[in-house]
Parts: structure tokens; C-alpha cells; sequence
């Protein structure tokens, strides 16, 4: 998606160790133009497929699959919940979700209640690394009795594993820029 | 706002304690053609301010924040975070928020970069009950030198203080859906 990746490459920050930083249009501050492209981009990619539900997880996912929904005939989203909360008090489906970079593990929740085994889920999320996240979420997909569409991501970290493996278990993936290597604060993008 | 009224009345859920439920459509799961009914609504309360920015408080601020900015000339939203991230490396504005129904206090945060002493900033959430998000929120529109032009709230629980407390301080309070009571499974709204 050439109009993301001329953001990324004017709005992105590389930061020590070659973090790439895109608070200022994706996730601390978003750009609603910006994700109503995106999102019309996702529904080009999947319009194979009859969508029922999106599911993403908090925080930076949510702005990004509510704007999405526009473009997929206004189904309901949900998002998965990072914490257990009093106020999720119905039946649970859970996963556990290693996180590399924070070095824990938590537990992701939906509400069992919202995803039924007639659903074909897209998982929506802002970033691919390793993985991690979209397997828990695609668990809770697969627990429900639901199918999975796949996945959409707005951008995967190509030079880390997760859209290997995703893509070994056979899970579609459509991620709108692939970044396949950072260095000296240059961004190169796959083809 | 009659349309979120009769939503209330139909799927919100009343559970022990009298506490109201609304995750079937507001929360957890998300109706993305109310969230547009909302912005709409917020838009036509706030049509005498030229709005520049839109901040909320993750997490389920974040879709209807994001929404209402489409009514809003698509002004840039920021999500305020609860927790210390790593990607959270500029300089920070921080504001301290109680929280009674989970008996902690946090820090809530967002980047000074996105808040600038020209903005009107709109604050937008989905439930007010004591204000401390509120206040918290004003307090970094307030660091940030920037004015507020109010604070638009979908569900305001006007048997809690905060609506008073907010409103005695001067701050412009819009709720779209106010309520009285609850009590024995029902649901009562202020005029």
C-alpha cells in the first residue's frame, strides 16, 4: 500500500536500536484519513470473503478495526482484552500471549458470548513482529468453533519471524507494508 | 440522544449491584453505526468550537474517539496510556488517576509533541461515573497550555459525582445519555 508506506518513510522515527516509531499517525496519534485508507485497502484484500465479525486487541488495534468496519458492511468489532477486568463476567475464552519485548506472558480474553462457530472472523492489528498476539487471537478464533478469514496488519516487521510462521500454519495474511530490514535509519520495504 | 436511550434500554445489561453493562455494543464489542450516530451528535453539540484535536483515554474511549473525529473535519485523535511503555520516549505529560472501583491510582500519560497551546482540545469518553478520568485528562490539556473546549461523554452516570464535579469546575460537559437510577432492573435517564 504505496500511500502507507510514503507515511511511514515521511512520519516514521528510528530510534536506538533500530526501533521504528509511528506514534505521530498510527498509535499514540492517529490519522483518520490515513486508517479509513487502510481500511478500504483491507476490504479490497478480503472481499473474497464474506466478513462477520473483526477482532483486534487493545489498545493501538481498536481505532484501526472500528475505522475498518466502514469498509466491511459495518460488522460488529470486538477487542480482546489484556487484563481481567470486573466488568467481563460472562463465560470466557482465553490464551496466553508471550510477550518478547516486555519478557511476560499475559492472558488475552473475549467474551464467549460475541463469537459463535457461524462467524468468519478477520483479526485485525497494527504491527506483526513475532507473532505472538495474532496466534492467541486466532486461539480464541479457533475456541469459539468460528472461522478465520485471516489476518490484517497495517505493518509486519519482515526481518522478524512471526509472518513465517503465521504463514506456515496456514493462516492468510495481508499485511498493507512489509518492512523487510532497518539500518542507519533507512526503511526498506519488501516488494 | 434517543437513539443510545433505547439501545441502553434494550441490550444494556443490568447486573448485581446495579451495575450497567453496555458491552454488547459499546465496549467490548463495538456497533460502529451508533459510534457514527455518536460523533454526529457530539459534532452538532460542539458545532460552535473549532475543535483541533481529539484526545480519549485508552481503552474503549479509542473507537468512539476515532469515529467522531470522521464529524469533526477528521482533526487528529490521541489516546492517553495507562501504563509506561517503552515507546513512550519524548517528553511526557503525566496526570495522576484514582481509581475507586479498582482501588488503585495511575499514571496516566501522553506525549507533549501531540499537545500544542494552539489546540482546542476536545475530550472524548465513553462512560463519566466519578470524573477522575476527566479530571486527569483536563489536567494534561491544562500542562499542555492548550484551551478545552469540553468534554463529550456517551454514558454519564448521573447518580455518581463526577458530572457535578466536573461541571462546578467550569469545564463543558456534554452526555448524550445521563442516568438517574438504576435500580431492580431498571434503568432511569434524567431529561
Amino acid at each position: 500500500m504505496e500511500l502507507l508506506k510514503q507515511r511511514i518513510l515521511k512520519d516514521g522515527k528510528v530510534k536506538e536500536g533500530n526501533i521504528l516509531k509511528v506514534d505521530s499517525f498510527l498509535k499514540h496519534q492517529m490519522d483518520i484519513r490515513l486508517l479509513e485508507a487502510v481500511g478500504e485497502e483491507f476490504a479490497r484484500r478480503f472481499s473474497d470473503q464474506k466478513i462477520t465479525k473483526i477482532l483486534t486487541i487493545e489498545a493501538s488495534g481498536i481505532g484501526i478495526a472500528a475505522i475498518a468496519a466502514q469498509y466491511f458492511d459495518y460488522v460488529p468489532v470486538i477487542f480482546a482484552k489484556k487484563t481481567r477486568s470486573k466488568n467481563l463476567d460472562g463465560v470466557l475464552l482465553t490464551s496466553e500471549v508471550s510477550s518478547f519485548t516486555k519478557g511476560i506472558t499475559y492472558q488475552i480474553q473475549v467474551e464467549k458470548q460475541f463469537l459463535v462457530p457461524e462467524d468468519n472472523v478477520l483479526i485485525i492489528d497494527d504491527f506483526l513482529a513475532k507473532g505472538q498476539a495474532l496466534l492467541g487471537l486466532s486461539d480464541i478464533v479457533g475456541q469459539a468453533g468460528a472461522a478465520l478469514a485471516g489476518c490484517g496488519i497495517v505493518i509486519e516487521k519482515g526481518f522478524q519471524e512471526g509472518g513465517k510462521m503465521i504463514r506456515e500454519k496456514g493462516i492468510r495474511l495481508e499485511s498493507l507494508a512489509v518492512i523487510s530490514s532497518i539500518s542507519d535509519q533507512t526503511i526498506t520495504f519488501r516488494e
